[in-house]
């Protein structure tokens, strides 16, 4: 009889449980649909700073303007955190030309890829050999390569469901495609952009020189994607035609710049702290609005949602909108150290890097105890049509915080329509919804509140 | 010993019945994603034909293109059926303003509803009354309303997940609203549109008199969002403001039209007939891509991923892009008569007429043995991410089909964006997704191979 009512009471406490879980959860939804911040504070991002690349003025401000509005979320604590960061900078606008017979040409849209050395001043012009991927320059050989501009031409895989997949696969040629053709004895390197869709705007990106000494660092633009399909196809028709790209970036000297943090304290464990984020700086050729204005946004919005529902945090809850993300991941690494440094314990770090889209769902680097904790917490998020919870990867700039007693988590937005802006002139703030945003959001304080309530599962280590 | 064979047997026949859906479903999705036609035919349809509403040339065009490439298809059969269309026509461009003093005017953005009488010829000038709602009406009674236009200003419910519930949550307001309010005297209604975000888009859309007699029938427009905020706020200020508004729409004779079809003769079960399909019609105030180009499309693109994935149906299927969904239904009724009368029998009907967004899943109207084998499905679906099955609606155009033996459904795509477009002016093609577009083709496609595979679950009546 006792062994009975002590087994009601504890499903009495579990049905409590679950029920308010469930009123937090409508409330942080509701109050993110209904006053969400998010959209405005990603408009001012977008539309009066525009694109933040590392060491740019537009970074700076970036950095003031969104600790003004952390301020004025009544937090405990806002900070910057100094960070100092690498200074590419693109210069004038690319040029580039087909050129089939002399005088005869076709102008092409390219941009400069992150880091890449500038063309000789009157620019580059040379034959073309293509590749499909980094994988199709043995097989020519330095016979076939040299004094030649590489053209990587490995198109994204349509059949992917997920995106990210597709861009994972033909993502390194254009990170080490330049270091690896000039092995060959390549001239400069033409990318496909990264790009599911036929278009005329140029994706640009980190590519690394890798171990390759700076007299032998060679050019790297990308080319749309209907620049890439003229170019394979007039390359079919005479594989003796000229490219001809000219383009001046440079490397400056490191600068000086922040990670932005505010938090709000716990009440019972100020100890354990949980971090949320996404990373402040973008490429420069938009607004950044997807890549990564969503996610700062979205993350500070965690924090408003919190506070505006009424709800006291156990946990010390972060917010930080890391710097350098997209050519250094500065700010995630000196996130890291600093954190080591100050023997401070992380149990939960989450972040949005994917666009605001409408959210699906998460993925998670952790053990398999965190993640059937999190499974279990499933039927809370099925209102808000959130169903992908998979085991992979996190985000970038909370990468470095990785260890055995860390919960790693990476938002899940729907996919389809990322790599269309992805690091191009069209990543503006037009092409994210208000509502889509929100969702994103609220998702993410979802599960903010239910690690802040329950804690991790302590490793078995 | 024996029954343990016949066990293993029935197993292993599953698991390879199992395997080969899964293979078939990969193909269908694979094809459609490399190979998928839907958006160059809704390219063709928005950006060569555009608005097409019911009796309207471009609604003929539509008619015949959409032949066109049905007979492109190789199908078995392809044939026009004749329906007889309700014939309104917008007139002239709109107008509207707001009169705070005689002669201080602030103009909005109006469009008439669909279905309205026209204003005076010179237009119409009155005082307004807001009412949330038509629930509003009795509460002012004709003292307050009669002489004067209402505003009907009630929002659609920003925290609904699922912004077609919002959407029915007043669109009472715009269907009969111009009835309603006529029976306390109002001489025009003014409606808020059915948008979730502030715009300057108004949204047009049926309405009807009901049996309000033609002598006591008043005009009835849309204002934008961002125009319905601006009344609101200065009739806040100024209850004794005129609102103008001028439109010279009319009611023209039936017209001649015609449901477009097309099918494929099932090699076994050539009577069991399966329906998949959109609405040809659209308004006019766009190109009716997302409202049903879209759907239109993805029907058509469904025969053509069953034969270009080499798969021959063992059940009829038919594809029918219905005449006039969105003023009159007359081509969902239409083909429902011709078919009891023919004595067709029909087993399953699918329509997509949610917008050409990222498919989630479908709802079903059908009973609970044919739902439980749905379910019974869903694993095989969610490599794609489709992870939504709901009894609810299905369609428009395919109830008139509803009986205890059919099973009805609808594609349930991702609602976030619909109202943004939905009935206004920028419903058109930029705002749709080549790959969004395809998935639901092919999320479509699957379903009716596997109800084609395995039938329906027979009525127990």
């Amino acid at each position: 009889m006792r062994y009975l009512l002590l087994v009601l009471l504890l499903l009495a406490t579990q049905l409590k449980a679950q029920q308010s879980d469930e009123t937090q959860i409508k409330n942080i939804y509701n109050e993110a649909l209904v006053n969400g911040k998010g959209y405005g504070w990603l408009n001012y991002l977008s539309n009066q700073i525009g694109g933040r690349l590392s060491g740019s003025v537009q970074a700076q401000q970036a950095v003031e303007y969104t600790k003004e509005v952390m301020d004025s979320l009544g937090l405990d604590r806002v900070w910057l955190q100094p960070v100092k960061v690498p200074k590419w900078v693109r210069g004038t606008p690319e040029f580039a030309y087909l050129e089939s017979n002399p005088g005869i040409t076709n102008n092409v849209p390219i941009c400069a890829l992150g880091g890449s050395v500038a063309t000789p001043f009157g620019g580059l012009k040379a034959k073309v050999v293509e590749v499909n991927g980094i994988e199709g320059l043995e097989a020519l050989g330095r016979e076939k390569i040299e004094g030649k501009i590489v053209f990587f031409n490995k198109p994204m895989d349509p059949t992917n469901i997920n995106t990210f997949q597709s861009y994972k696969g033909c993502a390194d040629q254009r990170y080490s495609g330049a270091a690896e053709a000039a092995k060959y004895g390549a001239v400069g390197v033409i990318v496909r952009s990264l790009n599911l869709r036929l278009d005329d705007y140029p994706h640009t990106g980190a590519m690394s020189y890798g171990d390759t000494p700076v007299e032998e660092r060679i050019p790297a633009a990308a080319i749309s994607t209907n620049g890439a399909e003229l170019l394979s196809t007039t390359l079919k028709l005479n594989p003796n035609i000229n490219f001809f790209f000219r383009q001046n970036c440079k490397v400056l000297p490191d600068a000086d710049s922040f990670n932005v943090i505010g938090e709000i304290k716990g009440s019972t464990y100020p100890n354990e702290i949980m971090v949320v984020g996404g990373h402040l700086d973008s490429w420069d050729l938009g607004d950044g609005s997807h890549d990564d204005g969503a996610g700062c946004v979205q993350s500070m919005e965690v924090l408003r949602l919190l506070k505006a529902t009424g709800y006291k945090p156990k946990r010390t809850i972060r917010v930080v909108l890391f710097m350098n993300e997209e050519n250094g991941l500065r700010g995630g690494v000196t996130y890291a150290e600093q954190a080591a440094k100050k023997g401070e314990r992380h149990i939960f770090a989450l972040e949005s890097d994917a666009g605001g889209f409408t959210p699906r769902g998460f993925s998670f680097d952790c053990d398999q105890a965190n993640f059937n904790q999190v499974l279990g917490w499933k039927s809370l998020f099925e209102p808000y049509l959130i169903h992908l919870f998979n085991k992979g990867g996190s985000g970038a700039d909370i990468g470095p915080l990785k260890n055995d007693n860390i919960v790693l988590a990476g938002l899940r937005p729907d996919s389809q329509r990322y790599f269309d802006h992805h690091h191009a002139a069209n990543d503006t703030f037009e092409h994210v919804n208000k509502r889509e945003l929100e969702l994103g959001a609220a998702t993410m304080t979802s599960l903010i509140y239910l690690f802040d309530t329950y804690g991790v599962v302590p490793s078995s280590n």
